[in-house]
């Protein structure tokens, strides 16, 4: 569909009420043919919502992560800007774990190296139930203790028990390493405790890891977990996902999915096609996923990937709730610890395991 | 919060030609925010996304509505406008009442006009039961016939009956004329009807008037309904929310709060101050709430004021869902009655009130 050229003109000619900086956009757009179907949109400026609180109108201010625009050549490339980002997470670990009252012990299970993650408090109806945590970073990031922040969160807000899983990455180890070591803990907590009793989490690379374990699993005939809390998955390795034109740029986070995200997604895949369901988890088939609750931000990248999730799994009959957080970047719904809605998000998450993971009296 | 004028003007100045008017903004733009916290977010073209139905792809490739530059001076110019949109409305319904098996027939409940939908086949489970329409149109638009359109397609597709209110609006009778003849029939309904038998659905307007009607029916002490569906709710009449600035002509059904939107918003208002929880319910007290199941797309200029009062719900205890469409500009969700996400929406709507309203046993 062509842009009727009278369109512009037509606003151009009513241009009192609109901003004056729009004026000279339209006049031009008129003047030149855009591409079928497409909607040019002007450049806008974003003022810092006032309903949020202080803490995440803070995080929603800054600036856009540079960090878009890398493009790492080599393995010792890559490697640095990783050990880089995970040295600043690890230095705020141990305020962290004080704060909520969390311990952290390294641990191996089933050969793969983790993280048995334990609040100060484990409540009475959660003695028999443990959550497993993928965690996110565009697939290369946060290896080791660095993986285990988002876990920390969960464990300190939900009272729940966490197995943070330290899987293998590039650039040493593509896929299929990261989803073999996942699955490979799973099935070996199913050995002590029930699948009902078991929930899996994970933040955007570990959201998409948390569906992608799922849909081993079912290959593999192992049982389905009781619930599931996929945060703002990256579920398409494509650039598929209409908020990843809206929102780009207005994601301060990530940015943009070009640049340095579509290089993790490439060196992940390592020559297999993004389309492969076992990479992008909006192509599998879902049906049999066990309860699931999704979460995402106004202004998410991947707002579209984690609605089109969501939808995926209703059609598919699959109980799945949605939270879309006013105003939020990329993952901002846990950035900071003292932010209100990093405590009302994992009150959330904590409502729907406790509602639907096994109870402890049906040991 | 005011727009820092120099830098519009900066842009203006370096429009003279859209190659080099987008390049150097670009590289200012794209890793940088304003002092002030605001984010500088260049212009953008957006493909249609393939992922949605070819319905849904071809409303997504419309241009922006016009009407949002219209500024009416006087209640006539005004008339003109809802009647020539009403008569394009009327001359649909039809063939739309053919398709979907409905009939609908005129009525008077409690002095106020309204209209009583019927679909070819009530559900045994559903005899009990009847819902409530508040319709939508920027608190101007539907009056009369034109006004039961979502009626119809609730009908038809859920298999309930439906009270379709025909609520008085301006210029001739502002608010609280609305608010007034909602109660009013919800009162009256409530003589022959349980309360826990009873949802309440709208869009946009009719949205934000089905949260004002449960706030009016508080405060006179009037029992709560079983459900409620609101999509895409306008519960804001201020400038506030942050998809107002982030989906600015990226909604192509509304395109701006500015202008028209704005106008209405006064218009209705009348005088009364814009934050009043009647004419905004985002400012209201919602505890004690019926289970809520809310609507929106990511292309949404209303998108953040529906997560907003979803998680004003959640956050009073209330059992509170939210769907959100890949792509879709306000009301897309029910725009084409073809569409599959059309029946989709309407299905998760209908198992909701199936869900929570009385059962017809309980007579």
């Amino acid at each position: 569909m062509k842009l009727p050229r009278r369109r512009f003109l037509h606003l151009a000619a009513g241009a009192a009420a609109l901003p004056a900086y729009i004026v000279p956009y339209l006049q031009r757009a008129a003047a030149q043919s855009a591409p079928t179907g497409m909607l040019e949109v002007p450049a806008r400026m974003l003022p810092v919502p006032d309903t949020v609180s202080p803490q995440m109108q803070a995080l929603i201010a800054r600036p856009v992560n540079p960090r878009h625009s890398l493009s790492p050549q080599t393995a010792a490339e890559w490697t640095r800007i990783v050990e880089d980002a995970a040295r600043a997470v690890v230095a705020g670990l141990p305020k962290l774990r004080e704060t909520l009252g969390v311990t952290v012990e390294p641990t191996t299970i089933a050969g793969v190296k983790a993280f048995i993650v334990t609040p100060k408090l484990i409540l009475e109806s959660n003695r028999e139930r443990v959550l497993l945590h993928l965690h996110g970073g565009t697939r290369v990031f946060n290896p080791g203790e660095s993986g285990t922040r988002e876990a920390i969160l969960m464990a300190g807000f939900t009272g729940y028990k966490v197995i943070s899983v330290d899987y293998r990455m590039p650039p040493d180890f593509p896929f299929p390493a990261a989803l073999d070591d996942s699955v490979a803990v799973y099935r070996e907590l199913l050995k002590t405790t029930k699948p009902e009793n078991i929930g899996i989490f994970g933040a955007s690379a570990g959201g998409s890891l948390t569906l992608t374990t799922l849909l081993r699993a079912k290959m593999e005939n192992l049982p389905m977990p009781g619930a599931i809390a996929p945060g703002t998955p990256t579920v398409d390795l494509t650039k598929t996902g209409d908020s990843l034109f809206t929102n780009a740029f207005v994601d301060n986070v990530v940015g943009t999915q070009d640049g340095f995200i579509r290089a993790t997604a490439f060196l992940y895949a390592n020559g297999r096609d993004l389309k492969d369901p076992l990479l992008s988890p909006i192509y599998g088939d879902v049906r049999g996923f066990p309860p699931a609750i999704l979460t995402s931000g106004t202004r998410d990248l991947y707002l579209s990937n984690t609605v089109r999730m969501h939808r995926k799994l209703r059609a598919a009959g699959v109980e799945a709730v949605l939270q879309v957080w006013e105003g939020q970047s990329h993952l901002h719904y846990m950035a900071d610890v003292t932010a209100p809605e990093t405590k009302e998000y994992h009150d959330e998450v904590a409502r729907f395991f406790d509602r639907h993971l096994g109870k402890a009296k049906a040991e």
